[in-house]
């Protein structure tokens, strides 16, 4: 790369993405984040190394795009609103100027969609392969954020948008297909560049008892609503929203319905809510434009168990995705 | 290593150091954080790679506590008081599970020490080099953050403790040397567990007009709060602080007292202060049993000057080092 030292990359690529009062222009040793009044910080993180979690030759700006958006999901996912990040990039030798410009135009993008600065980070360089982290902050009302933790039996349980679409997309950009070119280019990008639910995530709060977003793969993620709910799950396969895209993958033989509860990186939202919700609920999904669909319920017990249509239960043999 | 899955580590190593209420257990999607009323969140990061900031033979305990309080010692410079950390953690292939278990045994250690939890975190496996973020966070009265520029003109400029120290033991274990074995190991100790300054920071609070950690040279770090302050600083070489260790490996001949300015990873913090302020400082001084040194001088216009005990100015050749 250019031997741009720290202080240039910083000056250069970095102070100008950063909120001036809360980042301090990214020059003191430290941020300030203030939530607002009655609101309390919530935080998260997420680690992608090259050649595991990306490829070398993946596009720098929807990378950088990725990285914050699967950082935002978690914040939506406990309802609270985003509002900046920090980031740690260990860039690797190899890294052109372009890359590093084209990254920090991603970062840009986002932070003008979804409203949120770079209120500082860290920038090292690395012999090994680029290793990326962004930690998001957000807020949430005090006593209001979304845990994992509250479902209750009788709940129904919904999930946002549609279901497998990035683990299709993944299938696509690794082996050879002949599916319908305007449907691979939808799945590819549901990818590269997940949808976080930044606006359904806090209009969840005081509906949803339990919330997750949905990363390792729609049944995992239930199964650990379930554990640190002490309940148990039934989810129906008819029930589980598909696109028209993953549907024609599927019926090209590309990945199985299986394959997609499993899949991970939907980055939607799975929760659970009282029936007395369901009204307020579609009325949400209608005003966001959003399908929140109800997929299943919650019972007593644990585990999740999937049925067919004829109600027989679904072996799951590989329930969800690590990414680690 | 062992294969241990994510989830695995996250139990066994990970989970018994978080806070169970703000860092949920590390079980949920993100973790939550509460200022005390009044007070607002300070946040900063730091980013270390084996082989770069850390050799893959140095005590995994002690890379972990340094990596810990290098952010410490950041939130020190900004007068906030410490209150936990995320840990995002990039393991190379070659990591054994004693290697894992030094490591988290050492954040146990620093925990105790410095009265924070682990929030939260990301986990994952690198081919390369490892990497360790860490992010600490920490609170400090609404609008009375000490940052970098508010140094004014007559100001007095102090440092904490003993300067150059570090620098000398990095190269104690770089180069064949003679010095008395206590001394270089007070050198080399210096080095590997800074101590930040988490009493001091808070108590300056009100009282100094800027403040930074020397991370990267006792020169270049004023140098920083010149730039961001808009003033200048004179610096009376004989009145910088060293320690017995290194005024030993200095007359040994092991390195310069002007290498010692520029030396970097001190983790002291430099401040500037009122004359009025002097007996309080010092009252502060014996209070905390740590040296508050008066060095020089801010002046008008810009950079840092030093002047020898003639008066004469001292050519910096190597003002700093950059981590990066």
């Amino acid at each position: 790369m250019g031997r741009r030292g720290e202080f240039d990359l910083i000056a250069q690529l970095f102070a100008p993405l950063s909120d001036k009062h809360q980042g301090l222009g990214l020059t003191d040793d430290a941020a300030l984040f203030v939530p607002r009044a009655g609101h309390t910080a919530v935080l998260t993180t997420d680690t992608l190394v090259a050649g595991i979690h990306f490829l070398p030759g993946d596009p720098p700006g929807e990378l950088a795009r990725k990285a914050l958006r699967v950082n935002l999901s978690d914040l939506a996912a406990m309802g609270a609103t985003p509002r900046g990040y920090l980031l740690n990039l260990a860039i690797q030798d190899s890294a052109t100027d372009d890359w590093l410009n084209g990254f920090a135009a991603g970062l840009a993008a986002d932070q003008h969609e979804f409203d949120i600065a770079l209120l500082g980070g860290d920038t090292v360089r690395t012999p090994g392969p680029g290793v990326i982290s962004i930690t998001a902050i957000g807020e949430v009302r005090v006593g209001r954020a979304l845990l994992r933790s509250g479902a209750r039996v009788g709940d129904d349980i919904y999930v946002s948008g549609t279901i497998g679409d990035a683990a299709a997309g993944l299938r696509l950009l690794t082996a050879p297909n002949e599916l319908n070119p305007s449907h691979a280019a939808t799945l590819i990008d549901r990818y590269r560049l997940p949808r976080p639910r930044t606006t359904l995530g806090p209009a969840l709060v005081g509906l949803a008892t339990a919330a997750i977003d949905v990363s390792d793969g729609l049944i995992a993620d239930l199964n650990h609503i379930c554990q640190t709910s002490g309940v148990s799950a039934l989810v129906g396969a008819d029930l589980v929203p598909l696109s028209p895209a993953i549907e024609a993958a599927i019926a090209d033989g590309l990945l199985t319905k299986l394959d997609a509860f499993g899949g991970g990186d939907d980055y939607e939202i799975l929760f659970c809510a009282p029936r007395e919700a369901r009204d307020v609920l579609n009325r949400l999904a209608a005003r966001l434009a959003l399908p929140l669909t109800a997929i299943g319920e919650i019972g007593p017990g644990s585990g999740v168990q999937v049925l067919d249509h004829a109600g027989a239960t679904i072996r799951i043999d590989h329930p969800g995705h690590t990414h680690f």
